[in-house]
């Protein structure tokens, strides 16, 4: 049995709302089937509040039975471990799964975050454009060529894959349908639907709880 | 018994000779003791031409016995735990080893690595600087207050982090003398010096042998 909490902030504001990163984690649980409960840090001092926990200030991390994890995709492949519904349990299904998770934060999030950054800094068209493009590029060649990226079934590598893809505006930069039907066959799963909307409603009863202290 | 190939570029420039990540997998190796040869991909069309075995044309990936890794992050995992000396074996301390090698990946490589792109674009001081700041601030702080990053001990998770941070102009922000002491002992490790010294040296006799071939 497992018993495992899923740390996150009380609240943020619209914009984030559907993106925070607790998503990754409540998809992962409802693939699997394992049951979390869900607890807050509050928002207003967030960046110095949890430094003990998350050393870099963010959310979400993962209590695991007293095992503790910060960053979503050290407890994604955590989570994998429990469950062979996120990963097969063969050694070349474990590897294939593993890589792509890792492509996912290192090859296409590495690019699509920081140029998301700049973008939102007033940098439209920014230096990082053309490499996010090439990557994306690299995506694309490989999702027409096959369903799920490892051992030829859902895991929780496309799990991530399609979380950073969705986040990364892949049509800002011309057609690229058959990234643009992986991600939308991907966030199609019942358990993506439960958790995006489990997180929406999360943040919107914040809303109604404590309305009066916010600015 | 394991039967490791680790894959790199048959002949790099100087400039990025000691960094190509093929050193990450060599240095893990040489602290397992694990036994590894060297296989190379050309230089030249090195954007296509092993585009089956690594979809992003990039370097290193790894074979083990037939049993293929592309994702430095990804290889060392594997091969952490294959080894005791590169992982603890108790659930608490691969969670530890995992979180760090994955923040590493994705909340000090995925700043630093675009930070360094803009400024050799000329952007040296780029809008990615503050948040590399408070990135490698936050570093500080923690390595302020430890050894080692996981387990009490030395892990992958610092193998991976030295090396990030190594390569991330950590100086060029100010001082952050518990940062640079622990790349410096980290670095200082016979299993990294080796590698290094054998990452030059491989690429030194690529020109002796190549040289009337190339440009």
């Amino acid at each position: 049995m497992s018993d495992l909490t899923i740390w996150t902030l009380d609240w943020v504001p619209e914009g984030p709302r559907g993106f925070v990163r607790d998503l990754r984690l409540r998809w992962a649980c409802e693939e699997a089937g394992l049951a979390y409960a869900v607890r807050t840090i509050r928002f207003e001092d967030r960046e110095t509040n949890h430094l003990a926990r998350q050393p870099f200030g963010q959310v979400p991390f993962l209590d695991d039975g007293g095992l503790k994890l910060f960053e979503s995709g050290a407890a994604l492949l955590h989570l994998a471990r429990k469950s062979d519904a996120l990963m097969p349990p063969d050694p070349a299904g474990e590897a294939e799964t593993l890589q792509w998770t890792i492509a996912a934060l290192n090859s296409i999030e590495m690019v699509s975050v920081p140029w998301w950054f700049l973008t939102i800094c007033g940098d439209e068209d920014n230096k990082l454009t053309g490499w996010l493009q090439s990557r994306l590029d690299h995506m694309e060649r490989v999702l027409s060529e096959r369903e799920w990226l490892a051992a030829g079934r859902f895991t929780v590598a496309d799990l991530l894959m399609a979380d950073v893809l969705r986040v990364a505006k892949v049509r800002a930069f011309g057609d690229r349908p058959a990234t643009e039907a992986y991600v939308a066959r991907i966030t199609d799963r019942p358990a993506f639907e439960k958790a995006y909307a489990d997180q929406i409603d999360f943040f919107e009863a914040a809303d109604a709880k404590r309305a009066p202290e916010r600015p």
